[in-house]
């Protein structure tokens, strides 16, 4: 018997070397809000953008941090408002996307971000303000997700919202905005979306499509992530890895994800490590460790990609993140023998870490970061 | 360079055992009609669906042909406006699915389907009833795309109409309502949607996503349909067949197909074959004719799929075919070779013709037929 599944995912996706100059006709109303990093407006890329959409009146909202928080939320939601937006665009990695899907829903509903989420009683009416997501990094995929990730610095805590009214009307992926990336910025994010990928096809919600979609993402990575490493400006690299990681983001928008993501959350605010690398630096553990849980999935895609078996394959992996400089033991970024009880703790107080084809528990996630430091 | 490309497919995929007999819950508003072939109101396929919506007024318009007109379409509309149907259930093939698509917008639109098709002015507005399509068959995949193929009796044409509004709210995919195909209907549509695959796959407008998707939806196929074929109540056969169709009609709802649907149209309408024959027949002597337009791809394919090369590929589908008594040669269906200019010319006269890789004009298509007379 095969396994019932659900599949949803009603983005509209445009791919194209310089599709982000082109999206004027896409767009209904008069009024765009673009929301972006402060970065991205320095370097002038959110001004072309909207200097590219012809006709339309065009404000900025650039003060979005990493981990954004919910005040940062409803500043952008006020700018928002006092624009009239009937447009708002997210502009750059996981942050602007996220702050950009719930600020679409924020310009017609009232109140703030705290009304909605993290105790919020209120529910989002039909989203109105229509929705584009343009990532300048190949990691995230949150382009084709119905998640946002928020900060409540007030309670300390990061929290997920998952609402269909956070499916992006358009992704323009485009390759271009990727040209400028660092090397070690391609190596993390490139490497999260491997995860992404990996974690949608072991997954204990896998589902035919995204084992597909993951199997043909991981393939792509594995084929340029090396050359867009090497050569920023490898076009066919550059257009194989934003297309690979919206890919990998289709596949882990149906299943999300698991172990490796659920234990990033502590690598990433208490020792500073990018997503991207806090997510890898687990993944050759993790395929080791799936191993027998998802023997025979695992075995499939070694040999699709190329490898003898799942040991070959984290073995490759493995090296292929030490040839990008990133990271492969826990104590390269600081963390001790004494810290690894503490990480367990916050890693399975994640509830997708149940979604990982193994057994996890305190003794099982300890002896996996043991064997990492 | 990467190649630009385009992906919308907003449709909500339920895929299970019996999930066909728990759609209530998915149903907004009250009124259903459910739309067939009289067989499947006849043998209680269709009620059996209808008495599980608790709950709901359940209205049933049986009267659809293969190759349905524009004089049932507008009958099967009479019966949708008479019962104010909230929502439109396409349950069977192809053609119930097509005449629910087009049902579902007639509900509240105004006139006759000739009004909107084919020389019509009209346009339809935003689809408000809800539209359902439930296969019956694994082979179709319309479950899943936004086309509705038509029958102008009057004038003697058979149309395809494709709008935004005939994607489906849902595809309900279950296994349980194939169990009782007849081993010959399990081969035709099964190797129709290997078609719908491949065709996606060497497409000239093929897409990254669609081709992960053909890819595995052909080894699928290639695996299953044979104990499809020789075991009806093979569970894991009818699962992996009817989830492989719809996994085919999500690639090429993207890309369209190409000559091996062309050339089937005459097949069709002229020798009376079934439309899966009538695609399959040339199906081998298309992977030959394109091992030189898309040699890259026909090989990967080939590797992915276990044979050394497309040729051999080639001899194992022609090989499975007549394992499951499936024409092969056109002689088979009545076909003369004084008939094949007919059906080169005809064939020709489909668009979606070129966008087969390969030249395609008299002196090629008119070689290939001769080559399987």
């Amino acid at each position: 018997m095969e396994k019932a599944f659900h599949y949803y995912m009603p983005v509209k996706i445009l791919f194209d070397y310089g599709v982000s100059q082109k999206m004027a006709s896409y767009i209904a109303g008069e009024n765009v809000l673009i929301i972006s990093d402060p970065f991205l407006y320095q370097n002038g890329v959110a001004q072309r953008i909207g200097e590219s959409l012809i006709g339309k009146t065009v404000g900025y909202f650039s003060d979005i941090e990493p981990n954004p928080s919910c005040e940062s939320v409803d500043a952008a939601a006020a700018a928002a408002r006092a624009l009239k937006a009937d447009c708002v665009i997210g502009l750059g990695g996981g942050s602007s996307m996220d702050v950009a899907k719930i600020v679409a829903c924020l310009t017609r509903d009232e109140g703030s971000i705290y009304d909605y989420y993290s105790g919020g009683t209120k529910t989002f009416s039909e989203r109105k303000t229509m929705l584009i997501c343009v990532p300048t990094t190949a990691g995230t995929g949150s382009e084709v997700t119905n998640v946002g990730v928020f900060t409540n610095k007030k309670a300390g805590i990061k929290m997920p919202l998952v609402t269909d009214r956070f499916w992006a009307d358009y992704a323009v992926i485009d390759p271009e905005l990727t040209y400028s990336l660092p090397p070690a910025v391609t190596a993390s994010t490139g490497m999260d979306a491997f995860c992404h990928a990996i974690e949608a096809y072991w997954n204990k919600e896998s589902q035919p499509m995204c084992d597909m979609l993951a199997m043909g993402a991981m393939q792509l990575i594995l084929r340029f992530i090396k050359r867009a490493y090497d050569d920023p400006n490898d076009l066919e690299a550059r257009g194989a890895m934003i297309k690979a990681s919206m890919i990998a983001g289709v596949a882990f928008s149906q299943t999300r994800t698991t172990g490796i993501h659920a234990l990033s959350f502590p690598l990433t605010t208490e020792y500073h490590a990018s997503h991207g690398t806090a997510c890898s630096i687990t993944l050759p553990a993790f395929i080791r460790l799936c191993r027998e849980g998802a023997a025979e999935k695992l075995q499939a895609l070694s040999a699709y990609l190329g490898y003898a078996d799942a040991g070959a394959l984290a073995d490759a992996v493995e090296a292929l993140m030490e040839s990008m400089g990133m990271p492969t033991r826990l104590g390269q970024l600081g963390v001790r023998e004494e810290n690894l009880e503490h990480i367990t703790k916050v890693g399975l107080g994640a509830a997708i870490i149940q979604l990982t084809p193994a057994v996890m528990n305190e003794q099982t996630v300890y002896a996996l970061l043991k064997g990492i430091l």
